[in-house]
């Protein structure tokens, strides 16, 4: 029988544990955290995205501000703006929530957060540093995906684990991870991706699958062993007439083949999905306590 | 039969290379790629790597300047000759020769020089932006072992490698870049090391190995299946009665069991070895003509 990662009341624990940290700093006088959040034009979704975060930021006791800009901000409005928020030392950390519209150029935005307040972990010094094995903030996926191993307490050491997808904000980071001398980690990581032969050949070896490519259930029962930890990165909308919305969420893996064979796996909705708040939450805090940059 | 990857000679093609652009840079009137390095104390080997990059400079027609400090050195005093050939506008790319005497810190030293200098790629920001698969300057080791795959023309697409030892200056880096949507590249890659269980049963899958573990004729012929490529990185110095010296140089890789069952093989010495001087010329001139950082 597999255990279910829940990735709800694991997020839900971390919130109160950052919850009462927050009210001890300010208990012995210290400030609140604080998050501010760019936002660019009115994408339904980074909306969405934003009221959330900002949510969580108030249910734990740190301070917030988004800063609206409209669709059509110039791009040295935006930097100025990065910027300034580089400079104020009342804001802990920064996010600009993307995709950005087209005439922006994201990378260069990225690049204009000082590190030290990339919560995100988007800068190239904080991949750097990750890669390398230095303090780092860790991007919000990665960073849940190994805290949801640590919580569970999932063997990862010596484990033969396989990432299925190479993007920069999940399978690249989160093969680098598991592969370091840490725990969790110590993993033999095999990254998959669009141009690997035979991918059943590499996922029924696996003892560890991080399954990150978007395509719904793509991971079937017969493609896992038995005894398999599953991670459930994709999250598909896909038309269905059994929902009041006319939409059900899937994940990359078939949760109804693959879980028989599990021994832990995570639901789509409620895995990693409620664990990137968090992790950003967490980032935010070490950045207060100057922790990752002392 | 196998091919022998031959890293002196294309070490020697790359380097005549190099030397007929900068001849016409300086014909058209530009001026000559400018390296340093600042070499600490009196190291044998330091002293023998560094006069044999200033060699390497001077065939290729590059400047070079080589800035010796004493053993005890401060780390404040070696921090302000990094700052200032930092600023210093005739010096396309800085290099200090590692290791550093013990009383110094290394990571902050590297984290001084200016990525745009950092010829050597192991500047954070290098490295994340590596990840991120943004231009950067790459390090030595991996850059040429890239480039004999490149020059041999060995087929990586959908292959499976297998890379053992994790280390941030060959094992990392290298099963990132061999994992990119690049040419070469497009690799499964499979990241093994000192925790790895049963790493015959990866090194048996493998079409590509890259060994760099760093013990004297580890991969034997029974390790490895038939067709594979593979590309020792190890250098150990084994004592022995058959040299002259009473050493002689042995790779990660046991040439004689696994040359047979090859496809393409590096011989140590004269494999990547030779390959790591003209990937530092190459950074240098690329520094010089702003392709990494326009």
């Amino acid at each position: 029988m597999y255990t279910l990662i829940d990735g709800k009341k694991t997020s839900a624990e971390i919130r109160e544990e950052i919850r009462r940290e927050v009210a001890e700093i300010r208990r012995q006088g210290g400030k609140a955290p604080h998050l501010a959040a760019i936002l660019v034009g009115h994408d339904g979704a980074s909306e969405t995205y934003v009221a959330a975060k900002e949510k969580a930021c108030r249910e734990v006791g740190f301070d917030s501000t988004v800063i609206r800009l409209e669709e059509d901000v110039t791009q040295e409005e935006l930097l100025d703006h990065v910027r300034h928020i580089n400079e104020d030392p009342a804001v802990d950390g920064l996010i600009v929530q993307l995709p950005l519209p087209a005439h922006l150029d994201e990378q260069q935005v990225i690049e204009t957060i000082r590190p030290e307040k990339d919560v995100d972990g988007f800068h190239p010094v904080n991949v750097g540093r990750m890669t390398i094995g230095l303090p780092a903030f860790i991007s919000a996926t990665p960073a849940g995906i190994l805290e949801l191993l640590r919580r569970y307490k999932v063997e990862t050491g010596g484990k033969h684990c396989v990432v299925i997808g190479r993007s920069n904000i999940v399978g690249k980071p989160v093969s680098i991870l598991l592969s370091r001398k840490e725990e969790p980690g110590n993993c033999t990581v095999t990254l998959c991706h669009s141009r690997t032969h035979d991918l059943t050949a590499f996922t029924r070896q696996a003892d560890i699958i991080i399954a990150a490519l978007g395509k719904a259930r793509f991971l079937t029962g017969e493609m896992v062993k038995e005894g398999v930890t599953v991670i459930d990165v994709g999250i598909t909308r896909v038309r269905s007439d059994k929902t009041r919305s006319g939409w059900k969420l899937y994940g990359d893996v078939d949760f109804e083949t693959v879980a028989p064979k599990s021994r832990f796996i995570t639901p789509v909705p409620g895995g990693v999905g409620p664990m990137t708040i968090v992790s950003l939450l967490r980032n935010t805090l070490l950045s207060a306590q100057k922790v990752i940059y002392p």
